[in-house]
This record gives structure tokens, C-alpha cells and sequence, in this order.
């Protein structure tokens, strides 16, 4: 949106892509009214023109990267999510997409290309012009999911004991500097950031202050193969705008800026979510059996635990035979505990990726926990011995439902918080897999300890 | 850290505060050595402090607030988690309170008092200068949990027709400007915003450069009662460094920068994995009795719905006591199920959250889902016929569980989908809940089909 259309104020919920919009596109390609379609994808922003690729069929994408032609914003390249991305540079001429390449910084360029395969990685650098060339080259040298990766790599520098009026004047003099940075980085003879003075500060001083002296004071030096979740954890841990990235030998690469972080952040928290729900990279615009297949093998790790609670009920088979009630009730007590081990374990996965759970307070968390579980187990377990009682008329019954619940409420709790730690000390991901995990727990005691003690106490 | 220490550069993992410093402190405070605390204390940054003060007990946590007194970093305070963080005000003497808040910015004042009861809140304002006190009652007019509440109005303020050269005068000449702002906001006679011109363009361009001519070419304006989470989603979307934030005339009352918007956007994907587990704003230093209290609504939430399926099961009791193998299988279909459809719950919590499942796309997404819920549904339907010959030797329990799988893993994903997707069309948050509704069809669903069936088909 220009400054100008900006007065008709943006209110709540009026982000998302308009429907009738896509709508409108969806019918204008369908009838191949070329001057339509791009009257209406036009005015849209980057991160707009983006949804409504991704909100197409993939025909419709392929009609309308070709319909856009040069006309196709670079900037929304970098905005859609991987599948669609490939898609969409597969059906760019390849004279539009090298014009769009050479349109965009050289940290957007990385982000594009590092995921195509060599032909099409080289048919993009080949568009670049020799100096973009060399700094996405220079990118791709570091391994994915570093700093080094992630860093941008045109950086203003200068030496601390530059004055303030000698800084302004060699940023005006430059030939061009980064459209959007946040911090001068100091550096001593040998290449190493010594500081970072944030541009406000410099408008702020009078010209003959030197730089060293109007610094931050603070600074967090990355290096280059520190991993993307470090990134994200010191940027959000520290509220850092920017943060100099350095060799193995101290010396200044790149720059993160605030915005390239806070992706990472936002990512972070996502995967968990997924993790934990045993979905994977999945991406909205994926085909049917693409999704399906990738939620299968997390499906057929639930049914192995699945049998595993079905053996252990058939350990009580006459059991049941005799008292078909059992049958009846035990899928309470499995689901209460695998809903309490899942409360637990969601906190501690979460704890543990903003590290506020560490070993220094891990055993107090762990009692905590521990507790809780009790609590409600015993709360419970008052609550569900009514209901043995009142239904079945059978005060043992209720009895056994009783003692079931407050066992498996401290194995949930135990479990959600015992197994992510492990998986953490492991150096595994806490959020992978812990839910097929927590539940086998809760199925397995839960079933065990209902049938095992109807059994005990009541033939 | 201070610039000069960044020589250690830190690597992977070396963020999270020490476990032996955590110890150490906690000797020192045992033993009253006062000294020896502060030098524990006293070089840590100022969110490792805030999570020394989280990880410590609440007696422990008092201690040290009283040991370090005048010397607490007052920007600790707003790391802090809120129970930790009213524990720690109420901890402190009032001249103590009264001499931090003067060093904190206003719109930090803000957000450590919007909590606090009346009496607390009036204590803390008396203690900041008129000025700061009249911009920290200012924000507080402005409901919490909306644009106007988090924004700074501290604001750089310039009309269009400036020059470069007449803007650097006036940044110089100020009496104080803010310590990190991005962009200076271009505003016309009547205060609206007009534009926005980031500081790194104001240093390149020569001093007769006018401001308009260098201004973003785009500017999202938001008004003063847009929701936080609509700050959050434009901010992520259009990745903006500054949103100027306007009242309902249209006029200028202040900007949110993008690290303030950043805590948001991470705040909400914990939000989402929070509430599909059933845990609320619980905080790892919540008690043992607010934590269990807290849990328990969802817990009994999930205990009806447990009974709801133990009802269904007691339809078929006389069915079950012949042929008890159905008692052993019957948790498999209900626990495939429920994870089949958390899974489809999972993505589409998170792509109505990043508002990419919309009305325009959500048929396309529902027919996928659906889809996929039916392959994976044969594939499983295959194996776990395969299960019920080979363990019970008996081909139409093979075949009953096969079509109770279909049955349920479709079911498992039409609820997963529509139930959030019907929330959201409610007004309410898709993530609320869903968990408990989409296990209860899927157990329902579950053991109707397959205890129907195999009543249908084996007596």
C-alpha cells in the first residue's frame, strides 16, 4: 500500500487476502483476460501477491506466473512457502527470473536458491552480476542453519575512534549503502566488531564525538556456525538489533539484523507446535499423498504403542469376560492421563526451548509436577468413584477407579516431564515424538493398574 | 556483556544462564555473604538476572531483591514473568521501586504496572517525573491488549517538505530523542501520517535531498484500537520496522517499532500450543495449587467427554462379553483416531493463526484433508487387518477393525478441520478446546463403528 491509500486505516483483521479477490483472479485467468488479471494483482503487496500464489491451484500458479511475466514482484518470491516456490520458479521464463534475481539483495537470493538442485542453483547465479555473484557464493560456503548463512554480508563499518562528523560524511560519500541497517559496527585494525552504534544515536550527537563513545553497551558477538536456534534464542533472549557474526578467528563476516531473527523466533515456536503433534514440515499447498505419506510413519508409531496398550488389556481378558463394566471404564482412566501428561509435557517443551527449565531448577519443576499430578489425581479420583459408584452401583468399583486415577495422574505427570528432559539431555528435539511417548505411558499404567487392581480386589 | 568482553565469542548453547552461577548465588544468599552476591551478580546482563530471579525459590527470590537493593537493574523488572514479577515489586522498598522506575522508559513503566492493583500502580507513578507519569497515564487510557497500549509515544516527527539537511539539524538540536527509533514518521498539518523515512536513507541521501522523496515506498498505518494480535500478524506479514499508530480521527499517537511487535508474534504460537494442550498462562513458578486449579477445567472438560465415550461403549456390553478380543482392540481404533486428527487439528490451528487457510481456500484444504484421512486410512485398514487375523486368527475382526479404521481416520479429519475452522467463524480462538471436541468425535465415532459393526457382523 502507498503512503497515500494509507489514510483508509488498516482496522482489525483486515490482513488477510480478500477472498473475492481471489476470486476475481480465479475467473479472469480462467477467461485468459490478461489485462484483467494484472489490473488486479497490481496494486497488491509482495506478502499479498505471495497468498494468493499460494491460495491458487497449482494450474492457476503456473497461468498466472506466466500471465505476470516481469511483471511478477521479485520480493514475493521470497515470501512463499517452499513447495509453491519451486513451483513458481519452474514456470518463470528464464529471462524473467534472472531479471527478478538481480532485483534482489544478495541474503533474499541465498534464501531462493539454496534449496534447488545444482542446475537451476547455477542457471539463477549465472543472471547475478559478478559482485552479487561473489557475496551469494560466499553465503552458500557456510552450512545451512548457521549464522554464517543467515548473515547479511554488506555491512558499514568504521573505526571507533571515527568522529561522528567523519562517520556522516563517509556514509554520504558511499557509493551505496544497505537500504535498511540499524547499527554502525566499530572494528579494529584486525577485523574484529568492538562495538555497535545505533544510527539514532548518531543523528543524536554533535559531530565531533567519537564513535566509541556513544556505542552500545552491550554487544553479542555470533559466530558463523553458531545454529539458527541460537540465533533465535539470543535475539530474543537479549533484544538485540543487530549482531556482528564472526569467523573462527574473530573476524567480522556478516550482520544479523533484528528482522532476519525474528523469523527464526516465530519458526521456532511453530515447529514445536508440529513437532508435538507429530506433523511434520508440511506445508498447506502439498498434494494429498505427499501429506499423507508424511504423517503416516508418526500414525504407525502410535498404533505399535497402540498394541502395546492392547496386550497389556489382554493380560486381563477374564477379567473382563466377568466384569464387562472394566471394559466400560477403563478408556477414563487412559484418557485422563494422557490429557494431564499432555498439559505437563507441553510446559516443559515450551520451558525447555526458551531455556527457563535448566538443571538449576529442573528437580524443583520436576516435584512440581510431580504434585500437580497428585492434586488432580486425587481430585479426581473423588470425582470418578462417585461415578463407579452411581453407575454400576458398586462401591469397589469405585474404589479401584479411584486408586487407578491417582496412579496414572502421577505417571502422566512424571512421564511429561521426565521424557522431554531426557530427550533434551539426549540432544534430541524434547517436542519429537514425546507425545506417542507420554501416552504409551498413560495407556499402558492406566490400563495396568484399573484391570490389574479390578483383578486384585474385586473376583 | 560490554563490548570488550565479546572477544569470548559464544557458541552454541552458551546462552542459558550458568547452573553453577544459580548455585553459587544461592550458597552466598544462605550464608548472608553480601559481598560475595553482588559480585555474582553484578556483571549479568540484564534478562540473565530476570532468569536467575525466575529460577530461584520465592524466599530465596525476596533475599536477593533486598541484598541487592538500589543495585537491581531496573530493566530486569520487565523480563520478568508476571508472578515472579508482582513477588519481586512487592519485595522491594518504595524508595527502591520509586528510583528504578525513573530509569526505565515510559513505555516499560507501562508494562510493569498494567497489572499491578490500584494501590501499588499509584505508588509507582508518584514516583516518576510530570512528564513521564502524563505519557505513562496516556497509554494506560488505551484498553490493554491494543495498538495504542504498546505503542511509544516518543515520536520523530517531520513535515514532508523538509530537507535532509534541515531534518540532521533538528535531530541535533533536539533535547532528547529516543534511544532507538528507525524511522522518522512524515506527518501533515492536520497530524496524520503521510510517510515514513528510515534513518539509513536520511544518512546516504545529500542534505537538499527532500524527505518525501526518500520515503518508504510503503506505509501500514494502524489505529489506535487494532488488537495486538492484528499488530502481530501485520508486522510479521508486511515485515515493517515501524508502524505509525493513528485515533480514530486519523491523527498520529504514536509508533510500534518491530522488537516490540517481534515478543508478540512469538507470543502467539505459544499462545496456540498452550491451548491445544489445555494449559493456560500458567508460569513455571506458579504454585502447586494454581498450577492443578488452573488444569483442572480442561481435565474435567475431558472427563465428560470420557464418559460420553464410555456410554457408547456401554451400548455394546453384551457384545463384548462374548467376544472379549473386542474390549483388547478397541483402544487402537479410538487412539488412531485421536492422533490422526490432532494432526490435522495442528495445521490448521497454525494456518488460520497465519490466516493462510481462508474462505477462499478452506474447501480445497477440507477436501484434502479428507482425502488424506482416507488413504491413510486404507493403508491402515490393511495393517490392522493384519493384526486382527494373526493375533485372533479370525477374518471378520480383521475386516471390522480395517472399516472402523476407515471410518475413524476420515471422521478424525473432518473434525479436525471443521471444528477449528467453526470456532474461528464463531469469533472464537480455533486453538480453545479443539483438542477435547476432536478426541471426543474421534473416540465416539471410534468405538461406535467398530463395536457396531462387530456387533452387526460377528454375533
Amino acid at each position: 500500500m502507498a503512503a497515500d491509500d494509507a489514510q483508509d486505516h488498516e482496522g482489525a483483521s483486515a490482513f488477510e487476502l480478500d477472498a473475492d479477490l481471489v476470486q476475481a483472479v480465479r475467473e479472469a485467468l480462467e477467461q485468459g483476460a490478461r489485462e484483467r488479471v494484472l489490473e488486479l494483482v497490481e496494486p497488491l503487496h509482495e506478502a499479498d501477491l505471495a497468498d494468493l500464489l499460494e491460495q491458487l491451484d497449482a494450474d492457476e500458479r503456473a497461468m498466472l506466473v506466466r500471465v505476470l511475466g516481469r511483471d511478477l514482484d521479485p520480493y514475493a518470491l521470497t515470501e512463499l512457502e517452499e513447495g509453491v516456490r519451486d513451483e513458481v520458479l519452474e514456470a518463470m521464463a528464464p529471462e524473467d527470473l534472472a531479471a527478478a534475481v538481480k532485483e534482489l539483495d544478495a541474503d533474499d537470493v541465498v534464501y531462493l536458491v539454496e534449496d534447488l538442485d545444482e542446475d537451476e542453483k547455477a542457471r539463477v547465479l549465472q543472471a547475478l552480476d559478478p559482485v552479487e555473484r561473489v557475496a551469494v557464493e560466499k553465503s552458500l560456503t557456510y552450512p545451512e542453519d548457521t549464522a554464517g548463512r543467515l548473515a547479511r554480508h554488506e555491512i558499514v563499518t568504521a573505526p571507533p575512534f571515527w568522529t561522528v562528523g567523519q562517520m556522516i560524511d563517509a556514509m554520504r560519500e558511499a557509493e551505496e549503502l544497505p537500504d535498511d541497517f540499524h547499527d554502525v559496527v566499530l572494528i579494529d585494525p584486525k577485523v574484529e566488531p568492538v562495538g555497535l552504534v545505533p544510527l539514532s544515536r548518531i543523528m543524536a550527537a554533535p559531530r565531533a564525538t567519537r564513535l566509541e563513545d556513544i556505542k552500545r553497551e552491550e554487544m553479542h558477538v555470533l559466530r558463523a556456525d553458531t545454529s539458527v536456534e541460537d540465533v533465535a534464542y539470543a535475539f530474543q533472549k537479549y533484544r538485540m538489533l543487530t549482531a556482528p557474526v564472526v569467523d573462527a578467528d574473530g573476524r567480522l563476516v556478516g550482520v544479523i539484523e533484528f528482522e532476519d531473527a525474528a523469523e527464526l523466533i516465530d519458526d521456532e515456536a511453530e515447529e514445536d507446535l508440529k513437532l508435538l503433534a507429530g506433523v511434520g514440515d508440511e506445508e498447506l499447498s502439498d498434494s494429498v499423498f505427499e501429506t499423507a505419506k508424511a504423517r503416516f510413519p508418526w500414525l504407525f508409531v502410535n498404533l505399535l504403542t497402540a498394541i502395546l496398550a492392547s496386550i497389556v488389556i489382554a493380560q486381563f481378558d477374564r477379567v473382563i469376560e466377568q466384569i464387562v463394566a472394566l471394559a466400560v471404564l477403563m478408556p477414563i482412566v487412559a484418557s485422563m492421563g494422557g490429557n494431564a501428561g499432555t498439559q505437563t509435557l507441553t510446559v516443559a517443551v515450551r520451558a525447555l526451548a526458551t531455556r527457563d527449565l535448566t538443571p538449576a531448577n529442573a528437580w524443583r519443576i520436576i516435584r512440581r509436577e510431580a504434585l500437580v499430578g497428585l492434586a488432580n489425581g486425587l481430585a479426581f479420583a473423588v470425582i470418578v468413584s462417585g461415578v463407579g459408584l452411581i453407575w454400576y452401583g458398586d462401591p469397589t468399583l469405585g474404589l479401584v477407579l479411584a486408586a487407578a486415577m491417582v496412579i496414572n495422574l502421577v505417571a502422566a505427570a512424571l512421564a511429561g516431564i521426565l521424557i522431554p528432559i531426557g530427550l533434551d539431555k539426549l540432544g534430541a528435539d524434547p517436542a519429537l515424538a514425546s507425545g506417542t511417548f507420554v501416552t504409551t505411558v498413560t495407556d499402558v499404567v492406566g490400563f495396568f493398574a484399573f484391570l490389574g487392581l479390578a483383578g486384585a480386589l474385586m473376583l
